[in-house]
């Protein structure tokens, strides 16, 4: 059976009304319907509308409350850290980082972090939050154990996200939107469904030793962390400013998206926004973001490389064409997500 | 012939001697003698006594000029810029991480920049100051183009490291001080001057090919960047964070530490500092670093692995072994440092 390819719009209301019925208020339910449907036009499938089923049944089951109202603990003209309770995390990280760009506006640089939430989505989007405002957007995520340290046998960090988004001219966004793995679980989930190997620079078995076999990374083994042991340091220190410094769990503490639905991940995060007018004239800046982009995107293709692209371009080009065409949802999917309209009461997004 | 073993205070004294005869005041060469020898005290020889020549070469020459005062370009109380007029590295660094330590004492964060700057040796060095402020602290610089964009075949991106370094209670504090490459090019150099082979993993030769030819990757080649395109995405963002924003070079202008010595290399560097007690108790985040750095360290070791380290570790572990035996120091270095040491009129480190 082919995808159907189902309008943006469509989608996102869909997205938008099963939030509504587990008890998020609209502009929430909104923005995270938004925001799972970003992940998927810019072609970031893992964290898109794949993850509705499990957010619908971690709000059912309790683990997320359906407010999005943080607490402030402490905060200052600079920075905020705010508690979470248990909320969505994508309505707590678009609450933190409007915060981060609005404090930023004054004093240049702003950092919010939030415990005890819970996943967030796809970085990329809270990061794009301050380009629209002239400013370069960082976000980062703690999440649940998935890697080892390097050179132990015991999953203890997690596939932690960092983002750094940052405004250009007459090019687009440049989007650095990476896990500190060197691939996604979702990648190697999918291999062990179809029954197929992976390359053996994915995974560890759980001797840590590099594995072809999708099912010994998943049971026991671990992700291998991005280049070696600097991945495996890069992950602690995510997990360091977010879990450690925000007062929240970290490492083995948090649980992962589809443990325990009735318990919060117990997740943080930090944001920071950094306004570019105060080093140098956001015009100037914007032209030598299109001079650097250019530059690079100019420079002479090696013989087996398709393509020099930056960070983003490909995910801009696929979100210019999931824009026009729809987005694709394969037959399982589409299974899922008529269960769930069925079980919310709310119209299915295939017609 | 083995290496000699020289005291840290030794190595220290020649490099401040030699420095103030170049014309640095007796601060600066302190300061600049000082965070040389500090890496290689951490084991870090690349960034250490071995890059004295060329310091000592580019003040005779004029690429780097002897003062250390930066001109402030702007600022406010979270932020500034700073001109470094071509000045030594180190000096223009440490001042720039010593007032964004200050502004964040005040506001939580503070970002300081650099324009105009030269090779600042080991991050890891500025990092740790604002450690010792209880604070976390990052340092990132540009560098002369040693690698390419993925799929280009075209050095454009420099080895740009990265350091965040964190406070602990008694654990050591963490220290990720990492390029973005997979290998420094010290390394490549030192391989190809043996006749030696290296890994398949540290570079590409002229064809944007993986090759164990050290010379195919310093003749017309490009260090491989850490765990493929994500090391050139982060080499190319933390380009954008020094470089671009701070109205520098960027990119193919830089010029590397051993070009043409009449000319300032154009580097940029971002300083940031995070004061802890804003968020959480300093105490309750020394306990909770020493919680998650026992865990990590406790993790099962793999059966091939030796131990399992955590970021900043074995440099520790290297320091307290210097610092009792003394700098190993080879022979070839030795008469590099005593023809310096004729030249400038200053004593011989080596007795």
């Amino acid at each position: 059976m082919p995808d159907a390819l189902v309008p943006v719009e469509r989608l996102i209301e869909f997205c938008v009304q099963c939030f509504e019925r587990l008890g998020l208020s609209q502009d929430d339910a909104k923005l995270t319907g938004e925001a799972l449907v970003a992940a998927n036009l810019r072609g970031v499938d893992s964290h898109g509308i794949i993850r509705l089923k499990v957010y619908v049944d971690r709000l059912r089951a309790g683990g997320v409350k359906p407010h999005g109202e943080p607490t402030v603990v402490s905060e200052g003209p600079a920075f905020a850290l705010l508690d979470g309770n248990a909320g969505v995390g994508q309505v707590l990280s678009a609450k933190a980082m409007r915060l981060a760009i609005e404090k930023a506006r004054e004093t240049t640089v702003a950092v919010v972090g939030v415990r005890n939430s819970n996943h967030f989505g796809a970085a990329a989007y809270y990061g794009l939050m301050a380009v629209e405002e002239g400013m370069i957007g960082f976000a980062v995520s703690n999440a649940g154990p998935t890697m080892s340290p390097w050179g132990g046998s015991r999953k203890m960090l997690g596939n932690n996200p960092l983002c750094i988004a940052v405004p250009a001219g007459r090019e687009r966004p440049l989007v650095l939107d990476m896990a500190t793995g060197a691939v996604a679980l979702g990648k190697i989930l999918v291999a062990m469904t179809e029954g197929k190997s992976i390359p053996t620079t994915w995974g560890f078995d759980s001797q840590w030793l590099p594995t072809d076999d999708p099912r010994a990374v998943i049971e026991g083994g671990s992700i291998q962390p991005l280049g070696g042991y600097k991945g495996y340091d890069l992950s602690m220190v995510l997990d360091i400013l977010t879990g450690v410094l925000m007062g929240g769990e970290f490492s083995t503490s948090i649980r992962g998206l589809y443990q325990s639905l009735t318990e919060p991940q117990g997740v943080s995060h930090i944001f920071a926004a950094l306004r570019v007018e105060s080093f140098i004239p956001l015009d100037d800046f914007k032209q030598r973001m299109d001079t650097m982009i250019s530059l690079i995107k100019a420079c002479p293709r090696a013989p087996d490389a398709e393509r020099v692209y930056v960070a983003g371009e490909i995910e801009d080009e696929m979100e210019a064409r999931r824009r026009r065409d729809g987005i694709p949802v394969n037959d399982v999917l589409q299974a899922e997500l008529n269960t769930l309209a069925q079980e919310l009461g709310v119209a299915s997004p295939f017609v």
